[in-house]
């Protein structure tokens, strides 16, 4: 028993009490007569106090060796402390230390373990065991840990049984590349780890579990972006005898749990968009709805007025952005700048100051007269002191384009609120989107989606208007969920395999136990998988999924903390029978 | 939504409701003017009825055309049944079909989806998602969860936050042999599965979360022994400012919790024997104490009488088996056998029976009078009716003997009771055994474990008389989980790793990340790991793990449903630099 209480529990109702804590050195005081030492573990920190006065001589000399980091053991008595801090739950009492014991000495840390570190991201992932002792950190992993307990409290009563399934499974060229793993056993032959237990969650179904449920890792050999992990973690699920609605109505009442129990925020129900609307209104499939500035289409009102750059456009498109009439020339040209950079590649775009007195300024004044700008801001709905952005091209891009800027004014007017949650659904994914590179269809959501069944005869005539049971749940901006209700006849399923470009015998190899499997009475099932590095941090009030993993791996997917991957020893080649090549 | 209720929660208090239920045809019985099926889904059985008084007529030739695992949808009435089924909770009532929809068809499937099947295991295995239409498979995978959701709570309730440790990390050759995986994007270098979390919940210690654990995959490429799996599951914990003592008392409580909220029983204290006891009294680490027949030396009263086949043995030992005085001569020829079996490879025994009228008749009745006999006896509290058996030989050999016999005897005198519990721990293990084969120093637990304080000078001097801070959890017999007391300090660290064979270059290459984090400060801490599928096996009286996995893999470390591993695209090798070997 090394203490008797943590460093974040002892208040004036412990007073005279002799207690014993452990923990960390993290600030020592010194004033000669006397020494304070900020006592912290992962519950607090605690005051301890030696003076000349009332503690053993010795005890002052430990404690002035005493270093950062150190781990120590004090037992002395609680007192009230005479200057009191009342940002910390202990800060009314001090430790008068007895007894002192070194339980470990430390070098001097690479970088302060304080909320604001002098450590930059790559020292502190070297030294992830220091980072993990510094509050924002290892606050994120007991947000985390709670988060997935809540999560596992809501399936579980709702009837859902957490299974978990095999990590070492086969590999399918289907999707992203896999991991592989080479087996001892089997020599030449290799397991791959799962993208997503995907066949494992439909074959449940087949098997009659009927509600089922995992919070699993899974693994992706991607060239990674920023802030995507080779391993991350989703929470999967699958039900059986549902259709779409029910599948939205239990994960709807999800996210509204998690939002009322973590943040105390009730909200009614989720808005739904198709994504055909999602696409024409915010330019995006993942629209932030905690703002406004939704797209309004001008083709009407802007063409044939004598501007050819608009005249020949597909799409002319645009929003209103609320107060940036405050905008100077200059930041509107720099803001010209920003959507011309090649990771956005916008031509440009017209503007239009809706000035306080009702009247219009315009980069197209030559063209457009005030009545003109005044159809174009009623369209809109455009308030004085906003600045209207008009953009025009193919309609894809020029949707893409409009939403990245959309997004970014977002940032600038501070409109995306870390404590404000706005979820909705957007449903009626297309079932198929055709690749230019491979020059054939592609699954939009993964080759297992059922077609909503009025859609079915498209799929020989005119597979790109299919749309899917498919459905995504958006949460500020960011895809936290997705599913689709899948398809479970064997027939309906080759046809699909088929028109991704499957030969027969390639997807009787690849898919032929699940194919098999749906010839003994498949049920019809369908699901939904969150990602839970990102909806922790979502529901945290951050993007940054990365600090929401306890050991993350680089953007060259190194563990740079144990130096992983590494080479291995040439007799474990010899073992898998394989060999590196030159 | 394909049904207002589920085939388990209908009755007499529904009677009169209109209904709509999906589910698996299981049993059709067809009388011609009257046809009755057992619908089946995850929560029960619910019997429809069509007749022709009652039902369309179209109805009777639907149901006519069913089979075996079809999927249904059933729409009808709530009637009370004519001859009550007082097994089922649905028993009293049955549905009147208005309607009848097939959802899917079904093959006939390749055994009976039944309590009692007739498939044998590998094709059950290879239909796993039919075999997990069965009760007792699927009771197995609830069982399992229900466990999981009741640890969870408990280790969260003590503050214990559950962290997810990476999957990819890096290859050490110490212990089993590691799965390794290629990394792509660093070639040349791989990546290993995890065998445990090990070093993160040390380095998290290090990182002051304090308590930590998870419910974590484990890898291990070992050739595979009946019922060892490859990918394998732990609840994985570690916690900071401990002693031993308090490590047992949490996971003492946990599984006390888990008897208790499981099978409601309650046990007061857990014995503790050290190893040494362990061996002397049971010639095993893991004794189950659910029945006596504990071990007794007789060196003393058996030695020196004449009988040269125990005078010369370094150990005479014996067992009374109760009741088996009823053994006659056949029989204990064949126990003779049968511990003479190369598996076992005793050499004999001595019996003793301990008859009715207080007298003894031995197989060596030629060296030992009544009076010797009687002696054995007393030493061995047998009693009338018993029949004592002795071994001799080496000690280590002749404990392990009598330990396989004296489980054969309590499972042929069914005295290992599976809704029995008798936990223990087992503690002041070795730290280190020899090596024979690699002619060196092993560690027993591994070499993270810190030796007990008071023999750290015999570390030098005498390692195999050093005894460690660690320690099992055992019940009935199995070893459900295993801990230690961690070094935290790196001298000594270094010193274990030395003793084990390493040199300073190889503990670094290896270890270098944990020696440098025990520079910074690393608290005293420990831990302990339960087998997770053991654990639920046992708390489900049974030894049989794999039953407890949703897809297990063979002994070949195949999954025969989904035929994995497999051989992979040679462009998945080109891309991953490797090679097969020819």
């Amino acid at each position: 028993m090394f203490r008797t209480h943590t460093c974040g529990e002892l208040n004036l109702n412990h007073l005279n009490q002799k207690v014993t804590l452990s923990g960390w050195v993290s600030v020592i005081r010194d004033k000669g007569f006397m020494i304070w030492i900020d006592l912290r573990d992962r519950y607090g920190i605690t005051q301890l106090i030696i003076d000349e006065e009332r503690s053993d001589k010795s005890l002052l000399e430990t404690a002035r060796n005493l270093g950062r980091e150190f781990v120590i053991q004090a037992t002395g008595t609680v007192i009230e402390r005479a200057s009191k801090n009342p940002n910390i739950p202990t800060g009314e009492i001090e430790i008068l230390v007895e007894n002192l014991e070194i339980l470990n000495e430390s070098k001097l840390p690479p970088f302060t373990i304080e909320d604001k570190t002098d450590g930059g991201e790559e020292l502190r992932m070297q030294y992830r065991y220091l980072d993990l002792r510094r509050n924002p950190v290892k606050n994120k992993l007991i947000f985390r840990h709670k988060v997935a307990q809540e999560v596992r409290k809501y399936l579980s009563d709702k009837g859902f049984i957490e299974v978990e399934t095999p990590v070492l499974i086969k590999s399918t060229p289907e999707g992203a590349r896999d991991f592989v793993v080479p087996s001892r056993m089997n020599p030449g032959e290799f397991y791959a780890l799962p993208q997503s237990p995907q066949t494992f969650k439909q074959l449940m179904m087949v098997g009659g579990l009927d509600k089922y449920f995992q919070i699993v890792k899974c693994f992706r050999d991607e060239d990674l972006r920023a802030d995507r992990q080779p391993e991350f973690t989703q929470i999967d699920c699958e039900m059986a005898f549902v259709e779409q609605e029910d599948v939205l109505e239990i994960f709807e009442g999800m996210t509204k749990y998690l939002l009322k129990e973590i943040h105390g925020i009730e909200i009614e129900k989720f808005p739904r968009i198709t994504y055909e609307e999602a696409m024409r209104k915010y330019g995006n499939d993942k629209p932030d709805i905690r703002f406004g500035m939704e797209f309004h289409e001008l083709n009407d009102l802007a063409q044939n007025k004598g501007f050819e750059i608009f005249d020949k456009e597909e799409l002319v498109v645009g929003i209103s952005a609320p107060t940036l009439n405050s905008y100077t020339r200059k930041d509107i040209d720099r803001l010209l700048e920003w959507i011309q950079r090649p990771q956005i590649g916008a031509r440009g775009f017209v503007w239009v100051r809706v000035n306080e007195d009702g009247s219009f300024k315009s980069s197209a004044d030559k063209f457009y007269s005030q009545e003109d700008l005044a159809a174009f801001a009623e369209r809109m709905n455009a308030q004085k002191g906003d600045l209207m952005i008009i953009m025009a091209g193919k309609a894809n891009d020029t949707r893409k384009q409009l939403s990245a800027l959309r997004m970014e004014l977002a940032e600038r007017l501070e409109l995306r609120k870390p404590d404000e949650f706005a979820p909705l659904w957007v449903v009626d994914f297309p079932l198929l989107e055709w690749d230019e590179e491979t020059n054939r269809w592609h699954a939009m959501h993964h080759p297992f989606t059922s077609p909503k069944p009025e859609d079915i005869s498209k799929l020989k005539t005119n597979p790109g208007e299919v749309r899917a049971n498919a459905y995504d749940m958006v949460l500020n901006g960011n895809e936290i969920g997705g599913g689709s209700i899948r398809i479970h006849d064997k027939e309906l399923q080759s046809q699909m395999f088929e028109l991704l470009g499957f030969t027969p015998e390639q997807a009787e190899e690849q898919f032929g136990f699940l194919m098999n499997a749906f010839q003994y009475g498949a049920p019809p099932h369908g699901g939904l998988a969150f990602g839970f590095d990102r909806l922790v941090a979502i529901l945290d009030g951050s993007e940054t999924i990365r600090d929401y993993i306890a050991f993350p791996k680089n953007n060259s997917g190194r563990d740079v903390m144990i130096d992983a991957p590494s080479p291995i020893d040439p007799s474990q080649l010899d073992e898998l029978e394989i060999s590196l090549k030159q």
